[in-house]
């Protein structure tokens, strides 16, 4: 059957449901969900995610130009949630989600100690397309928790990564299949 | 764990795993997998995708401006891989995976009959990011099959969309959960 093209996202899913946590030029920190995001370049390190223009997260990282992309695992649901209600600027959805803020490696903007992993960041370029802006970043420090990383790869079944399909509805992954 | 930086998108993981299809200007079809992919704006629908700059997508788009995003279900694993070979630039990989070529509705490229879904795009505009090429369609149709839509959204327990996390490993998208 023939969707409306407005709606494509909801067939290219489900996508990594991930936070990314900014901070404005005075220090507070924002924490929002984002599931239009992608790899784009492994050397540079580059990273592309797209943002609706009023997003607090786009403002902050126009300020300071520095982001964390936070990766969510099932455990995590109900406060990525959280994060995704409207909060005035400078409210940090990090506290009102609950979420332990740590500090980042290279960057100056706090991550999410309850994430599976996290992408540090700084701004490469932007570029409007549409409705939205894609912002790309290039990628300072990568760490992952080690229960998770096992023979160079992610370990799926256990980091049970968050995946969005549209709404409140997400996927959990878990089922591994391999090519024969 | 910190991990090199140019393993990033490991953890960013895991992915779609579309095929994307194009022709050649002589009208020669090509498939070939990609998971560098995420939705960019809604209204106008616009779709991203990253490529290396050598890959025959790349060069197909430049001459014919057209593309089907195939959406990929766990049934079509093998023959996704087999995609993913090198054959020369004029070989069609649908042909050599056995996949089912048929006509798309707007866009003169083949699509994919075992996709659950495909979104018809043509090419909106292009841009170098670091090793790779973001290539930005507008999508000019997307068609879902009936039975894998349900209530204004994918049925996931049933599409089982494919999702790539590294090399030959992908997850079966299965486990929907609901926000409280």
């Amino acid at each position: 059957m023939k969707l409306e093209k407005e709606k494509f996202y909801r067939i290219l899913a489900p996508r990594p449901a991930v936070l990314i946590t900014t901070a404005d030029k005075k220090g507070r920190s924002n924490a929002a969900p984002f599931s239009f995001v992608m790899p784009v370049s492994s050397n540079p390190p580059l990273v592309a995610f797209a943002s609706a223009p009023q997003r607090h997260t786009l403002a902050n990282i126009r300020e300071t130009r520095e982001f964390v992309i936070n990766m969510s695992s099932e455990n995590i649901l109900n406060k990525l949630w959280i994060c995704s209600e409207k909060f005035p600027k400078g409210v940090s959805e990090i506290e009102k989600a609950s979420f332990t803020k740590t500090k980042s490696t290279m960057v100056s903007v706090p991550k999410i100690e309850e994430s599976f992993g996290w992408l540090e960041c700084i701004l490469e370029f932007e570029k409007e397309a549409g409705d939205h802006v894609i912002v790309i970043g290039r990628i300072v420090d990568v760490e992952v928790k080690d229960i998770f990383w096992r023979e160079e790869k992610l370990d799926v079944p256990k980091a049970k990564p968050l995946l969005h399909v549209t709404g409140k509805d997400f996927v959990v992954a878990e089922r591994v299949v391999s090519v024969d």
